[in-house]
């Protein structure tokens, strides 16, 4: 069985990609081989790509419908966008569901000029300031730039204030090598897609139970935009609206909301 | 007399400003005088910003084609595009025909990565590291996070070496007030359009009579392009070839070959 990949390449088909998209879900293995076997059975003998991942996005969704929206992850964060700063209340919101005291964005004052940071985080006597990158699109890296740019900044506030703040960058997307080589160096923190093992974005989303509103399958662009405007970007704050608010927020029909109501409630924090 | 801007305001016919923009290229205050008159006898009472930018430079023009020329100096800056490698080349010669010597691109290894800067400059026995920023749309000001990460970089390359490298940041737009302002600050030289006065790029361009090849009326996108190819960036090198070289080169009839001669024999360099 080959796989055309979106750029037209054709590749055998790699199972263990697909048990380890399942298993950084939390799906069982068993789940998984149930997928696999379903692909090879019911796909022709040359598949596009699209279609594998659509067959694994409605197994999922079939057999565990949590599972299905953390699938999703991924693309709900992107679509907090188009702008940054719902990223940022998102970001702020996983600290303090991870231990962390964060205020968003905070001025200060700089040896040059004054600066504005993101989220001011606080965690056992350690001050960070955070500079968050939102990139709605995916293939878009943080580069070195970006880090260089952020340890100026905190290098500037550090000297006026005379203290040892930490400069921490939190993205949606990857990084690229020398922007990780150059803040493992300096001492900048990241938070990124996928990065660092055990402490990237979304293990901080799966320790902390923080989902984004975006992940709601039955939601819409239109609704998502609404909610946020009011500063509902968690699941969790969802859940804390009633009926009538939901309702009168994103102006959707009583059934809808039900709908909404009821997945969310799948992933309703177990805190 | 009023002008109609851009955004559709309305203001009066500020006579200054085009006073002003004759004495930068070097006109004469009756040329400006000429313009004025011209502007307000032939032009309708309630007249578009455009319509009098185009009696400007047709009267310029008329009066004396070398500052014609000159008056097209940023749009000219801006057809070196669309990347920034030719505008790199580009400064590099004026900076040596501003009596610095100069080296394009060059790696330094830093305390924590290998960095590329642009341009290698050394003059009186210092040494600069320069960034250059291109923008191919003249509204797009380089802003503070340019500043930010440029002195990060010659930092980062400075603790390696044990050097004294100053930063310099060229572009051919604006910089933002906060840029300026930590610029100054951190000592980043910064060479832009209007600034710093009597240092900023057009300055530079007219001491040292480095015309880009994009200044000649006559020549078309392709034309520049394909000469910039060959690393034909200046005027000055472009007398250097023979006709038959630049009908090679660029590909126009022998009767183009000679008005784009006789444009740039125009601004020849008296040096």
């Amino acid at each position: 069985m080959f796989v055309i990949k979106k750029n037209g390449e054709i590749e055998p088909l790699q199972e263990e990609k697909i048990k380890t998209v399942v298993a950084r879900i939390g799906g069982s293995l068993e789940l998984a081989n149930k997928i696999v076997e379903k692909v090879k059975t019911s796909l022709p003998d040359r598949v596009p790509v699209e279609l594998i991942y659509k067959t694994l996005f409605d197994e999922v969704h079939r057999e565990n419908p949590v599972l299905g929206c953390k699938l999703n992850l991924k693309k709900a964060i992107s679509e907090l966008g188009p702008t940054g700063f719902p990223f940022e209340q998102y970001f702020a919101k996983v600290l303090e569901h991870s231990g962390y005291s964060a205020v968003l964005p905070m001025l200060f004052e700089g040896k040059c000029v004054q600066h504005e940071m993101d989220v001011y985080a606080t965690k056992g006597g350690d001050e960070y300031l955070v500079e968050c990158k939102f990139h709605q699109y995916w293939q878009k890296k943080s580069d070195i730039k970006t880090a260089l740019y952020v340890y100026a900044k905190v290098l500037d506030i550090n000297e006026k204030n005379k203290k040892q703040f930490k400069p921490w960058i939190a993205t949606n997307t990857k990084f690229s090598m020398d922007a990780v080589d150059y803040s493992h160096c300096q001492g900048i923190k990241i938070t990124a897609w996928k990065h660092p093992l055990g402490e990237s974005l979304e293990n901080l989303i799966e320790k902390s139970n923080c989902y984004p509103i975006t992940i709601l399958p039955s939601g819409t662009r239109e609704i998502f935009q609404r909610l946020i405007a009011e500063h509902v970007v968690l699941v969790e704050d969802f859940l804390k609206l009633s009926k009538e608010e939901i309702q009168k927020i994103s102006g959707v029909s009583a059934e809808k909301c039900e709908y909404l109501l009821q997945e969310a409630n799948l992933l309703r924090p177990t805190r």
